[in-house]
């Protein structure tokens, strides 16, 4: 099935009241919500769009059916390229984050393993899942991944807390399901979520085995709050902004406060020993979707000081010119990083094909540390206007509406409307609050840059670089090229 | 005088509404202000502070009184580092940009340059505004300087504009005076300042003859209409918010139509030789005064990632300890450049000690350069949490309350209510729209990175790095060390 | 024909004497090319080895035959993949550059270029090229490419130069071919190459029509001179050292001084118009093979580092282990780039499969810019001991030997003989004149960082990310996504 | 006494033995050591110099006569700026490092420690180190310092390595003195030093109070090795080359084999809780001459840089420019840096003036992390040619004397002898072994930057800038400014 963005909406605001913004209980039609929800319609449209089928959908593994991509199982690296493709053309419409994508690699981490867990202990936890997949694929459903705890005492275990609900975990077993408790925190996209999938954050120790939790349940269930924090650009006072200002976000605190999971729907419950796999496989597949959503983010920080530069008449200046190819550089290092980690991906034993860690951890990283450069390079290039130009409202009305049309003519071939919006978009695009989640979210969002790095450290074949040196230096007698013969790319998945 | 803040609010209260904000006519008592104003006022609680005497204040050399400092002539070096150490104090108080430094390189470019002219051609522009400083030092006024133009078409010169109020212009010469028109755009601080000195903002040709002309008008004088621009936080939404919310600032563009400005107040009047001039020493003065309240930025923020760090529980960590580092390196290098700015200055003509102009620009160039990568470690040290974070009146009402102060605590050592405050801070100094002032004002006010770097393009003397790489490549015979020689410290105004 | 390195010495040592080293004649037997013929031997004998049939070999499209790689002409992604690989597994070998890809590179321009020509004026140069090109894979040659003039006076173009000689030109045009004179400098392998491939270096306009000259000569025709630099490490002076030091490399003046060309042997001659085009199509199948040595390179820097840190016994402190992880970067991003150029590539009107433009120069620009950092990285770990550590001779006799085997010894793992490999080898590969030769060439091989960011300005697609801008903006009523729709990847060529 | 640098020489080649060189004992006549030798003889020469005299010289505060600066102990931030002007003027003339440095921070060091020592313990180790010091005055000597311990296994502590030697430390303490042992490496102008002053090198123990001394021997005393590491360019290979050229450095392993030390010439004799005090003066004080030298070394990659672009006459190109300033910025911030920690320095229980040590750390470790960037702008701007131009003697003789004579020209203002002087320089400068040497001890000389940041982390008042923080964020009431207050310029020194 592929929903209309309607019948979403409908499903959407049938649901039971447990969103807070601001020490209020509010329903999920709040204009606060809309402009996330804007992002949502999205993918719900390009699923439905004849022109992007194959892109925006796939084939089910587990119905036979069409089904919208972001639910999709990849089977091949062309699926993962696809998946890549359908971020940034989803993003680039967005204005920025697609959001439905944490879902996606929810759904894969979960997929893997738990066939990982069956297969080392006889557990059912892939049957239940694969079942549970099946009804997520036949009503299109969107998930919202839980996965960052609010972590209290960084420098204590998840079992050493004085606060449990620090990290989440299971109050109680029942024959019928579980209890679960806890506090997640920076979840983004959960009050226009259907589900909400709930994954382990780090690594845990036998003594952490009550952490060791991951299930699904409805973004609605008894005992769930969302305390929500909207993201968005006023578009109300601002009627002749573009899409850009149609189109935000929420992030949450997700409080489970003794919500009960049924059997059928939990997916882990207790294997502490998969902890640190579970909760990187969603890391390490949601690096991935960053090298499709980040190159989104730069074309358009690209187009706006292109555009900027163009008001300025300054489009020819050298120091201009360079600083545009830095965008390039940052879009296509990034979208390169998720096609090599697609083409080097492995197919995991329950038949889902997964992105290269090193390629999806170099490529986050790099995005990681380039985005404030990036905000850097648009303000250098469209200078202070930014944050000095009057508001809208002088440019429409009052005694300086003919001076203002003036003033902001620097490029005769433009209108001054056409000059107005371009700095209005300036200014959304690179200082408004928007900006501010943009820059930390890429910063932050699917691990920062300190935890790439710990990523690499623990992945990347060292040992290899060090029987070269080794070789090299007259040590070691002959060379072992092995890491060389091993690595070929896999092309599956194209006709 | 050293006025009492209350004396400025009256002064200011009485002007005459020419105020623009939102297409609406607005009195200097809009609560719009009022951040800008709370600025202002700390500069004048410093002069009458006993503690601050001598920092604060100076002995004018015009009347010989004690004058506050931001309307003093530096004499010597240790004018010039009492100056710096002053706009750090006041940007510490006021959480960033003092906003009065603007007032004190405009009249030190002033007193410079009509010097000069006067010594170039026999005009008598030095002394009307020597008389003018009397006034301004007898009535402890505070001027705002108005020199970026909109510029329009930036491949033209001024004079080849097809709009001629793209910059400052003469529109007509009288006996008694001269009538001005253009816009003047980016302007701080001129809603609530007592006067505009007006001054060129490039350099100019003969056919720009007009476009040389620089003077001071009351900030409420007829023709001139300020569209103003504030940003501020929202104090009035988050009553337990600390000083940090309270301060604020306002742009304008400054649009002259068909002003007045009477014979004594003209300091410029068609020079073009002395455009680039006078606008590079309000500029280089302009990047001296960086090295102030730069580090006082720099401390802001390192104090906010310190206590993000603290928060958190991780401050010992040696990747947090490293990004603290950093801040004291920027900070302290460009405070360092500002000290060598000082005592490598010279005395000119008029009087006034002028900070050297390759420690000014390479000093600012370094600020420019780094702003964005100190939010950037503010940014990594602190977490997703500054954009993620419920509202202010979640943790202050509803049925979350309780929740939300367990959720909040992650140091024992800290309450709920000041790690509250912490992460409130750190969205306010980090994420939010004063945020994003504060990046692009940190590029671009005094010049930005490029101009630094045309000023040392010109200014540096790289023919001594030739010469003595002639030298030591063995193609000159022997080395000429006049730089070394000629470069002495000035230790002048120390007791 | 696959030639065995020991046939591939007989031809070399076979031939005219016409190379020159400090001003003498010099026979290609001469020690000081030694060190280059050792990497070149390790292309031939990775042909002959069976485990590496298909990455090392390729079957000619023209011969139908096996042939070695680098004579190659890719006819899809996957044997750009395989180039990619092929280079990285030799420069691995090699302790660094291979060398050989230069006349993968020209041959391949050549192929397409000249193809593009006959298409366009109905020439006959795609035929001759073919003739060539059968015989350099029947008989396994190995072509230098020579493109980069001497250039003269840079404000100048070629015909314009006081010195025709400043850019390789036509000097005479015969029935039977033609004459050609002028400077080639910094051309890496000339010495102990067997032929000389040569390409214009720049865009031509119509007077340099002279200019416009590609053709292949053997190495020692009668007119050319090859003046000879070689960069290699002392390995007399070094009886212990590894194979690092075995190898080098020597770059050449090539003089062309009233050279004849027969005309089967000329590949353009005169096309203006194409001038740019074919210094391009080298340039970025150039930068192209850069993604397979770099990250060898960074992979010997890595493994030199770690190794380093190994005999400091510091391997575990957490800035020693975020530095290495540095390494893994470098080398990941830009061999992902160019995995990215192959599937992302273009089948050309020839038949060659050509890297896509954009991931070839994003990706060499990054490693233009790592480079230093990359050497800066080395040092940091492994401290001044590169610099000041005693001669190779003082560990092996006199009477300190004894106390220096005790100086050497800092990790109780590793013996005195392996500790002393390793500090050897960290000079040798960070501190040597090796050293040096690899951070220029780092920079400038196949274009520096403002070469790419020139090609990137022409030819990357700012329109899409404007359009893109003015759609979110509101200026442009819809989205062309068409970049997106017409961005697909091409997985051709393996099974 | 002002010693002539014949004076100098004599006593140098009166001198024991005991230099070692690739296994051999050599004499201090050792024509390797000359390039060293020639560095000091510019410091002896400008002391004679009346036109630096006050620069070169100062009045010793322990004789009353004028002494060599290099030997004066700084009674104000005078003498420190007149220091750091010193080493900037001498460095340009030996091409960079002057070497003299060191005696000096270690004279330093010792007046301050040994004071401090005394007043805590009533030692008497200032008045022999007074009575030391006379005789250095006296006798105009050059004193090396010997710091850097070969530590062995750095996981472990000195009184924990395998090998006692891995630390100097006491062997035996007798009536008359002690008797010392242990290696001492990376130890630059340790061979043509007069004496050799040794300090500790870390932090240490009450168990590692045999570790905890400081003396001075004359370098030849027995028991004494210096195995030797020259490096320098080939002056003989290259007759043509410039003073560049004739310049170079030696370092040494100082291998302390049961040295005896006369209980005179003993100023630390177990006090382990001085230890890291004592090595900390002279590391900060040894950061600090890095603002004198390392704006040389700037100075000198400027002009080698701008002669690059001269002779490629590519010097208005606008990218060039950029580069070119950033020398001006790594040189003047780093010089900035200098002056600073000269006027905000403090006056020493001993009466020694003691630079700024945070200003002193931002410098160092500003130019720590720049230097490999410095090198990189050379290449940039010079291109590949200097590792790939011919040898010298093939501009000088042989059949291609002419052909290459017209090759090198590119500027026509310049000779072709000029031309070839300018790139051969280039190479020398930046890509010869003395290159590398450079680059490592840019980044390791007087601490990597780790170390900085480490001193910084440990020094710099961060709860200064959290009080700030918590002002600003309304956690506390007020804001103490003690800071601002407590910080003042120290201006004594000039008349």
């Amino acid at each position: 099935m592929l929903r209309t963005k309607e019948q979403y909406h409908d499903d959407l605001f049938a649901m039971r009241s447990n969103i807070y913004i601001g020490g209020e209980c509010v329903g999920r039609d709040d204009p606060r919500l809309r402009p996330g929800i804007s992002v949502l319609d999205i993918t719900f449209d390009l699923a439905r769009d004849p022109e992007w089928k194959g892109v925006a959908t796939a084939i089910s593994p587990v119905t036979g059916e069409e089904i919208n991509r972001w639910a999709h199982l990849p089977q091949n690296p062309h699926d993962l390229i696809q998946k890549q493709k359908l971020i940034r053309l989803g993003a680039r419409r967005a204005g920025g984050c697609i959001q439905r994508c944490m879902g996606h690699d929810a759904i894969n981490a979960l997929a893997i393993c738990t066939r990982e867990m069956d297969d080392a202990n006889g557990t059912e936890y892939h049957r239940r899942f694969t079942d549970y997949l099946k009804v997520y694929h036949q009503k299109d459903l969107d998930g919202c991944c839980a996965q960052t705890d609010s972590k209290g005492d960084r420098m204590k275990r998840p079992s050493e807390q004085q606060d449990p609900d620090a990290y989440l975990h299971i109050v109680e077993e029942r024959k019928d399901g579980i209890v679960v408790s806890g506090f997640k925190m920076s979840i983004t996209q959960a009050p226009y979520a259907d589900e909400i999938i709930a994954l382990p954050t780090r690594a845990l120790g036998e003594e952490d085995r009550n952490f060791a939790v991951a299930f699904a349940v409805p973004a609605d269930v008894e005992g769930l709050k969302l305390i929500t924090r909207p993201v968005w650009l006023r578009e109300k006072d601002n009627p002749k902004a573009g899409p850009f200002c149609r189109y935000g976000v929420s992030d949450c605190i997700v409080f489970f406060d003794n919500v009960f999971v049924p059997r059928e729907r939990v997916f882990m419950c207790g294997e502490w020993q998969f902890g640190r796999r579970l909760a990187l496989l969603f890391a390490d597949s949601h690096r991935h979707s960053y090298s499709g959503c980040k190159p989104a983010v730069s074309d358009i920080l690209c187009g706006a000081a292109a555009l900027a530069a163009e008001a300025n008449n300054i489009e020819k200046a050298s120091h201009i010119k360079e600083k545009l190819s830095e965008f390039a550089g940052a879009a296509e290092l990034a979208y390169a990083a998720g096609i090599a980690a697609a083409v080097f991906g492995e197919k995991t034993a329950s038949g889902v094909f997964f992105p290269n860690e090193i390629y999806a951890n170099v490529g986050r990283r790099l995005t990681g540390e380039t985005i404030y450069h990036e905000y850097n390079l648009l303000t250098e290039i469209a200078g202070g206007i930014a944050v000095t130009m009057p508001f809208n409202e002088d440019f429409d009305k009052g005694e300086n509406k003919e001076a203002l049309e003036r003033f902001i003519l620097r490029n005769p071939k433009l209108s001054p409307e056409t000059s107005c919006k371009i700095w209005q978009f300036v200014e959304n695009v690179g200082a408004s609050s928007m900006a501010s989640w943009y820059k930390i979210a890429g910063v932050h969002g699917g691990g920062s840059p300190i935890m790439e790095t710990i990523a690499l450290n623990i992945g990347y074949n060292f040992e290899d670089k060090k029987r070269l040196a080794r070789y090299l230096a007259g040590i070691d007698e002959s060379l072992d090229d092995s890491s060389m013969r091993d690595s070929k790319p896999d092309f599956t998945g194209i006709a």
